[in-house]
């Protein structure tokens, strides 16, 4: 088994290469080509029964594709104040001839948060926006960066504005990506992001809405990145009942996970409204309502067709 | 994170100390100190669509031990005839604290199959049983051979009787076992393997009964190992119609995947009949109606807590 370290990861991976095999990933999941086993999901919770983190067991198989990933990522929220990372984990890459552990793919969570950010940039691309829009971003983490950056890599963006709890993390994120070339606006109320925004992408691991539906203007299409384990959710379940169009990578988990689960469970939406990402992905021509006025609501709790498409890249591209 | 290789832990590893890990395992399961997610099973199949192996991804959480267990252990039925291990695999422990991976267990299987021959150990020690008594084996693989080991060293026995479909199989694994200090003595019918022994284990793949009632005589206690997908079964659903006592290690997969399943579908038994084997473990005076003449099954399909048992205990064997 060939035991793969994230620098050498980290050299082999183009983003908008990312962004293509993770579409493909989808499209295939659309297809009926592709199988995930139901996630397993172990939550970390302290003394007081409070979860301070979480692990991610993914896996999938892809008809054609000669191997099986079963993905793992996991981390707690209490590690940054320690100095210590997020998040860590691997990818297992097993051959689906011999069953036999082919690549560990030490990424300490990197392709988790690659593939991550790659599935929010089409679920942006979605909506057919001018290249001189914003971005909102909700949140100021490792996936909020990285969204960020994808996004605007994948749909030419350059504006980005950024609000977390925290405004000191807030500036420190406008400050990354300025260095990265784009122009990047801390503000101070999520109401101010929303509005100066035609993409809002959230990436918290908020367990309560962060975005009330009085702050979403008339116009706004979301993408909810960080509601993924159930109790999490970011969206006041009123902005899906709004919404005309709503779109989930895995149906499942989302009812289970995340905002679109919430807002079923407010009495807000019908459980079957919802419209496959995979599916939305796989149209010759884009879906003619994301053109519309009006919300539209993304949600992705994230799928391991994901991780086996960007580790099956990472591994050719590193050859043998 | 730390990669152990399979010499080390190998190096690590005391059988009997096994065995008391993994019976802590159940027990404390039992006692609902553990949470096991459910099981991810990614089976195999040819272009047929035959099922020529399977991935079995484990965890557990344990209250009170600082680590978590995610274990693969991957493999295929094919390898065997090409020069090529059978399974491979790791179990990754996580740090409950920080969800960090802290140590990789490269064991390429081998943990597994302790761990499930440790079970099969404490599985036959439920029955009491004279030191002369024989050990039935039906099988021939790597199992066979480890669930003849553990049990007799568990149970102080030194006769075993054993059964494959390919004799030539049975002869080598008889041979194995004796060169291992065990009389060992290979039989032509399952029926002659049956009527010699007073416990059976039954270690193989297959998918149709390989033990029918007609050649089980009076009193036996068995331990069916092999069955753990679904579509697998060892034992004639008829054998657990007429067992006065049926144990399972995990009553919902074992409904799903093994011989307790297949034998409550085809109507022998009541889904509800079954006895935990945690509970059994930590009884302290041996259930009664174990020393009973009669018919016996312990169904095992595995645990998580078993690898999160054995991999915490090899990690602090180690020692840092």
């Amino acid at each position: 088994m060939r035991i793969v370290s994230l620098a050498e990861i980290q050299a082999a991976i183009v983003p908008e290469a990312a962004v293509e095999a993770v579409k493909a990933g989808f499209v295939a999941h659309a297809k009926g080509l592709v199988h995930c086993p139901e996630p397993t999901q172990i939550v970390f919770r302290d003394e007081g029964q409070e979860q301070h983190g979480e692990c991610h067991v993914k896996s999938a198989t892809w008809s054609g594709n000669p191997y099986v990933a079963v993905k793992i990522a996991s981390g707690s929220y209490r590690n940054a104040a320690r100095g210590l990372p997020g998040a860590g984990g691997m990818v297992l890459l097993i051959s689906a001839d011999t069953g036999l552990p082919v690549a560990l793919l030490h990424d300490e969570c990197w392709l988790t948060n690659v593939r991550t950010a790659a599935a929010g940039a089409l679920a942006a691309g979605l909506k057919p926006v001018a290249k001189d829009a914003t971005l909102g971003v909700i949140g100021t983490g490792t996936q909020a960066e990285m969204q960020a950056e994808m996004i605007c890599a994948h749909l030419g963006l350059s504006s980005v504005a950024v609000w977390g709890r925290s405004g000191e993390k807030a500036a420190a994120l406008g400050g990354r990506l300025r260095a990265g070339g784009l122009t990047a606006t801390p503000m101070d109320t999520v109401h101010e992001v929303c509005h100066a925004s035609a993409i809002l992408v959230t990436t918290t691991p908020a367990t309560s809405p962060v975005v009330q539906l009085e702050d979403v203007p008339g116009t706004l299409h979301i993408v909810a990145v960080g509601a993924d384990t159930p109790g999490k959710t970011e969206l006041d379940p009123r902005i899906l009942g709004r919404a005309h169009t709503i779109v989930t990578d895995a149906h499942q988990e989302c009812l289970s996970n995340s905002d679109f689960g919430a807002a079923v469970r407010a009495g807000e939406i019908a459980e079957d409204c919802d419209v496959s990402f995979g599916e939305m992905l796989a149209l010759a021509e884009p879906d003619p309502r994301m053109a519309e006025d009006g919300i539209s609501v993304v949600d992705l709790t994230g799928m391991g067709v994901q991780d086996l498409a960007i580790a099956s890249m990472t591994l050719e591209a590193l050859g043998d």
